[in-house]
């Protein structure tokens, strides 16, 4: 099979890694890859904050909650960057750029251009033999990890990466059916096709190698959206000058 | 060199196509890839939906602008979708979920989400040979697409993705130094390393070979900023049940 293909079929997330730190060259190639992503309007909005300070990365992996935040080979924070579009400007050409700075528009755009510039890392991680995890759970405390890095206005983390040696090979976990996710000409009701994957995803939890349990992807999603969840995105995004208007 | 590295590397914006369409085969393995990409919480949070009715893919076309967008071996439409999570749940559990659809948080999460499939879904296809371009235009009437494609209350499309043969190469595009993107444990001014990228995009703009001009990124950024855009997808996006709270 081609190589590329496979590296993106076979990804799986890895949350124990060996005590290997990345060589220069490997976070050189993983930085490029991700800098050659494409970008909306060559907006580039996005910054990536490597962590190499240890007591930082504590501080981060108490955010989450894991501790493979703390060991890993290198750890990223992922930002949506408006910051940098607007450090020539004057500030007559600052006020008139904020009704775009702070509207829905340029949050999508921040955010988007971040996701595409990590999944590119991610994809180059794994083309090098390393394994890596999104850290989501960075945003159990966003305010904290933004003091961390000292973002400026415009510029909000949005999640994490680890990345290094992996010291463990989970299953690769079951995705929707492609019935599911990918439609033609318009979108269709698929109730039945999630019922068949309840099936089958139940299936997996019950016999999988670690952390075996009765569970079902409908029932996950009810859990999770039934108990609110990182309130305070809203209100952080709008002070730091994000999606106001 | 690593053959997926390179892959990354290589990336261009592909504008012009061969009137060649993707075989069932290369759809398959897109789509198959874009699943495969890393997922906050098994949220899954994302639809693509392809468009293979031309009259279709022509009112898309004339929403971007673009008539590549019409031109082209497939055209993708990728969505935030978190109405999925909610097929299950009875009218107390959603009213119950409600909170979460509506927060920044999930906003977020199903934007990112579908960015990391529709990434893997580019370097699939560029790994097949083929070239891709992502189209954010498609946001100039984002109302029309999202009734051009029968989405559902908390679903909206967020960007297209046109794939197909190339029929040209272009240049590939500079991007910002390494330094302007990438900093370890804090944020840092870089203000100067944007001085020196402005006279170096200054000569890849007078010097490549179509679409000549003289123009720096700085004044690309403040041009683009100091004009409102696409104003209205922050209504929208509420009228749909994202981003309310």
């Amino acid at each position: 099979m081609n190589p590329t293909i496979e590296t993106l079929l076979n990804h799986r997330s890895i949350r124990k890694f060996k005590d290997i730190p990345l060589t220069e060259e490997q976070r050189d190639t993983i930085i490029t890859a991700a800098q050659q992503a494409s970008t909306s309007s060559y907006m580039m909005a996005y910054s990536i904050i490597g962590i190499t300070d240890q007591q930082k990365k504590a501080a981060l992996a108490e955010v989450s909650g894991q501790s493979y935040v703390k060991n890993n080979g290198h750890l990223l924070v992922f930002c949506a960057d408006l910051h940098r579009a607007t450090v020539k400007a004057d500030q007559q050409d600052y006020e008139k750029m904020l009704e775009n700075l702070e509207n829905s528009e340029h949050f999508l755009v921040s955010a988007i251009d971040a996701a595409l510039a990590a999944q590119n890392a991610a994809i180059a991680a794994e083309a090098l033999g390393l394994g890596i995890c999104y850290i989501g759970s960075l945003r159990n405390n966003i305010q904290q990890v933004d003091d961390l890095l000292s973002l400026p206005q415009h510029v909000i983390p949005l999640f994490g990466m680890v990345i290094g040696v992996p010291d463990h090979q989970p299953d690769r976990k079951p995705r929707l059916p492609k019935e599911a996710v990918y439609f033609e000409n318009e979108y269709q009701p698929h109730e039945k096709i999630l019922d068949r994957f309840d099936d089958q995803i139940q299936d997996y939890y019950k016999s999988r190698d670690s952390n075996k349990r009765l569970d079902s992807w409908t029932q996950q999603m009810l859990r999770r959206f039934t108990n609110t969840m990182r309130m305070d995105v809203t209100d952080f995004v709008k002070r730091k000058g994000f999606n106001k208007r």
